[in-house]
């Protein structure tokens, strides 16, 4: 009989994992998306969305390509923890390691963009409307979910760093 | 005989890396101090530094921490590149993989928050004096080369993961 694939993290931790992650980025998407916010001025309404700002922007496609990359690995490890098979075999461990890498980077970058922006902004704009700093308290939220969704990311990344096949 | 220290990179190659990590955070630490901006209103002069910004002041402190830390991982790794033994054996692997993965997800933030905020200012400032554009221009010349000392980082971070002891 085949030895079990090598991992150091039980297959079903990672699952859990990557499940938080998931939800975490997802609404943050959502509420990212939904926010706005509406002034008149001299009769014309003017509404300031999420994608006025380019940090947000940013933000949101961070959160994209790690919502697809995370339900791309929850699928593998839910394949994983009901069958014991690894899609891929131990070549997809390197595919683990690099891509949990690259996107808690993009994830990290993506709520530092955003959260420096609305402070600076905010800094910028002490004394406005209620209605701005609501808007702006939005994007905060929807950043401190995408900050959650990046630790679940970084320890998933710990997790496959630990699993990859020794070199030496 | 002992076994030489298990590690999959030559330690010359991460002194190298250290190396360059060291110098681009310090040019970029430098670039930032020394960025100020001064202009005129009505007799009295305005001075514009790097810490009337939160983002910047942010980046400053994430450059600090990584030069500290880079200057240490140089230190140990030219030790085991002269004499071939490593500082604190096989516990300090761990230190170096950790140690790597926080510092340069620090960088990458401070990056991304310098980056973030510069964008969003110049599209709000748009039309705004040359003084402030060449102000920004610096501080975007800094944060590139912290970028840079990110990358290098990062490479770092691959190499201290590769070279962990296998767990399993």
């Amino acid at each position: 009989m085949a030895p079990p694939p090598s991992t150091a993290v039980s297959p079903l931790v990672s699952l859990i994992v990557r499940i938080l992650t998931f939800a975490c980025l997802l609404i943050s998407a959502i509420i990212l998306i939904a926010n706005t916010y509406t002034q008149s001025f001299q009769d014309v309404d003017i509404t300031i969305k999420f994608n006025d700002f380019y940090s947000y922007r940013y933000l949101l496609s961070t959160t994209v390509i790690g919502l697809a990359y995370t339900l791309l690995q929850s699928a593998l490890t839910t394949f994983l923890v009901s069958t014991g098979n690894r899609i891929g075999g131990e070549g997809m461990l390197q595919f683990d390691f690099y891509g949990d890498k690259v996107i808690s980077y993009l994830l990290a970058t993506g709520v530092a963009a955003s959260f420096g922006m609305t402070l600076d902004l905010k800094a910028s704009l002490s004394g406005g409307s209620s209605g701005v700093d609501k808007f702006m308290s939005k994007a905060e939220a929807a950043t401190s979910l995408c900050l959650l969704g990046f630790l679940f990311t970084a320890i998933s990344s710990i997790f496959s760093a630990f699993s990859l096949p020794k070199r030496v």
